[in-house]
């Protein structure tokens, strides 16, 4: 990836905006986990939180409509106080030809302090960090196939929760569309600052990423091989476009090579975790044995994405 | 009608779910009504209420589109201090394929505590709430042709209001599209339980129902008819579908045989009520004259639904 | 334009509804700015004016779609302590058959304290509030051709901090479509009952309006001309439509006429203003060096539209 056009911190090492994981150093994610871990017990209601954002307006600016991720930044500024604009772009001003970076500078002199910000483009939450006030924050709620922190922050959380806080023993798992995917980017990112002991990754040839992408990964052809004594599997959710563009044959020989059901599963170790980050293709990426067995914890990250996001905010404007 | 595959009621009695008027004893709807009531005068501010729901989370979880309903219970939930999570799911995950069974237990895992839902199916909402956990509450906002409990119970409030509490002694007719009406289906829960003395319907035979939605009701073929002396007129939508169906000849052979217009009303008694759900076709199922005149209830309905919505919530959550 | 079917102003000469600048008395419209100048600090947040509007509910009843005008009184509802219920009619009821009288009334009976409404058509928002109940206010978002009052307020505020309160000396121009800008009607109307010195308008023959629209004004074809040590530039957004209509030959020619760039802006008095409602069409009316370069007042009309806007709403509701 290209360098930052923008900063994430501030000449005090502050964080002031969270576009990627990649360079931040390991003590500030595990700061970040553990302000996200002890907002836990409060963030489904706020209880007590409702100060701390008083005054503040967060904007979720989608450029690509996502409901499930907006939604959980929008109860998580919610509870800390925050006023919340919806902004969803695709059915506005952009039509009538107006750039992105206007549409943020015009909403910024509304008052918006924050910006939480989905883009189809890679790199494109980082230009309009870059044409902002000093003063306005940015959190990266997905941009092309560059990264999704606040998911790789969470599955961080989760991990830890299910595998106590050493990572030097672990062996994690990634299974799926790496090529295409911004979760396993941010994900990556964080397994290797935060010293995890292996990182596997298997996925057919045609959506494993170029470059240096899977640098210190062991890639692994065989589900069943790669799933050997993990202790936890990452499963990626595969966007049913690839087979159309003929990087899959078909579904049914997907779930056949690279899915995850409960034979498989019995080949990673004993109290090995699943996750997946949504929504997810029952039957495809995974199957309905797995996904709703005591073994998966992707409720649980579901849960964990409000503390992380209530955290993340609180972090930037607090 | 199948049997839920959810209890509505908790062990102790209490209602945890709202999914459908059948079934529930006149006490509990009776204290439903009466609980609305109280909550008239200040349901149109949530002054002095604010703080019963505070920290509690709504999710209007809509299959269908709706505005006016979901504009309802968003007013009702934040009159009562709690967040509203508005959620559309043709717009959404869906698409990706994701179940709305995972949709509802992501949302779930974000601290959603109550879930208004809106499907086009039958028994959809119950499906769900039976897939939910065991604090979470489910309340129907229309699925399919089987039940709109909310709008049920906002009518017999209005009823109640403009009637007099003792319903025996009360003849209520319902005009119109009762095959494929879940607004009749839950009226007429209502009304048998509240034990009104007469239930009439008219309607095209190509508009009744099958089966044993009418038990206990006279069928009479003629308006004019029907009409006579009742003390209420429920009119029902017609949706303009039915005619591309062919179940109706035409918009103005409709209204000339089964519009309500002040001729006709005035064949009912003389301080007839007149109530329509909502929106209205005026001049197809009723005349500007009746919609706007000094029978018509609409809009204390319309206000009515707000309270019931809000007691609802109070009973459900409080 | 023709008479309002409804009073603007309740017996008592308090402003019940902002539907036009048109008629409204010089001391109404500058005790309007200085009321919003007041709330300028305390615009971004909203701190200490939460229990302003606390239990009283605003409704953005939008029949175009403009998410950034209703972003702003969104947030400015917000944050005088309002509900705020956004009802999008293009994807609702009127779909459905229902008129926009009976959404606007269904609203209201669920406890709407105002309207924000934004319609296609001249005069609409004028007819629903001639249709509503003796409490309920209509603020006019914007209506056809016909006026979109709050943009002019924050247009003159915007001209008051930068050119101070006398605007007896001031030269002001007019660029663009003003035939068929709703914002020009507005801006022209406070103009003129703010006693500018002069108002200049620039456009081509197939932009002028007709009638007495531009009585009081100079029309000058070329820009260079008017131009001439003007104190204020307001230019106009420039539909695309109006290619297709053919009344503008090309984009490039039009930018080569009625653009303004910085060697025109030079020919303006050293010190001029630049305005534009938003959103700009960049290198279509306005250069890049223009619009971000240290005479551009764009952004600084955005945030005063938000303390307009709670200065309104403020007085209608307060």
């Amino acid at each position: 990836m290209n360098p930052l056009p923008v900063s994430q911190r501030s000449l005090d090492g502050r964080l002031r905006h969270l576009l990627t994981l990649e360079g931040l150093p390991a003590s500030m994610l595990e700061s970040l986990l553990d302000a996200a871990e002890v907002m836990v017990p409060q963030s489904m209601s706020g209880t007590g939180l409702r100060d701390r954002l008083a005054g503040r307006t967060v904007c979720t600016l989608f450029f690509e409509p996502s409901t499930r991720t907006r939604g959980s930044f929008h109860l998580a500024a919610t509870r800390l106080g925050a006023d919340v604009l919806g902004f969803d772009v695709h059915a506005s001003s952009t039509k009538k030809g107006e750039t992105a970076l206007d549409t943020m500078r015009t909403l910024e002199a509304m008052g918006v302090d924050c910006f939480v910000v989905r883009h189809a483009d890679d790199g494109a939450v980082a230009e309009l960090a870059a044409g902002a006030r000093p003063e306005t924050s940015f959190i990266n709620a997905g941009d092309g196939r560059n990264a999704h922190p606040t998911q790789g922050l969470l599955d961080m959380l989760t991990l830890r929760q299910r595998k106590g806080p050493d990572f030097s023993q672990l062996k994690v798992l990634i299974v799926g569309d790496v090529r295409h995917s911004r979760v396993a980017r941010s994900d990556l990112h964080a397994l290797r600052t935060l010293g995890v002991g292996e990182i596997r990754v298997c996925a057919p040839a045609s959506l494993l990423p170029d470059g240096d992408a899977l640098d210190g990964c062991r890639v692994i052809d065989s589900l069943d091989e790669a799933l050997y004594r993990v202790d936890a599997v990452m499963m990626l959710r595969l966007q049913r476009e690839r087979m159309e563009e003929g990087l899959v044959p078909s579904l049914e020989s997907y779930f056949a090579d690279y899915g995850l059901d409960a034979r498989r599963l019995g080949l990673a170790a004993p109290d090995a975790v699943v996750m997946h980050p949504g929504p997810m293709n029952r039957g495809v990426e995974i199957s309905d044995e797995v996904a709703d067995g005591p073994q998966s914890a992707i409720l649980q990250q579901v849960g964990n994405g409000v503390a992380v996001r209530m955290a993340i905010l609180q972090a930037l404007l607090g």
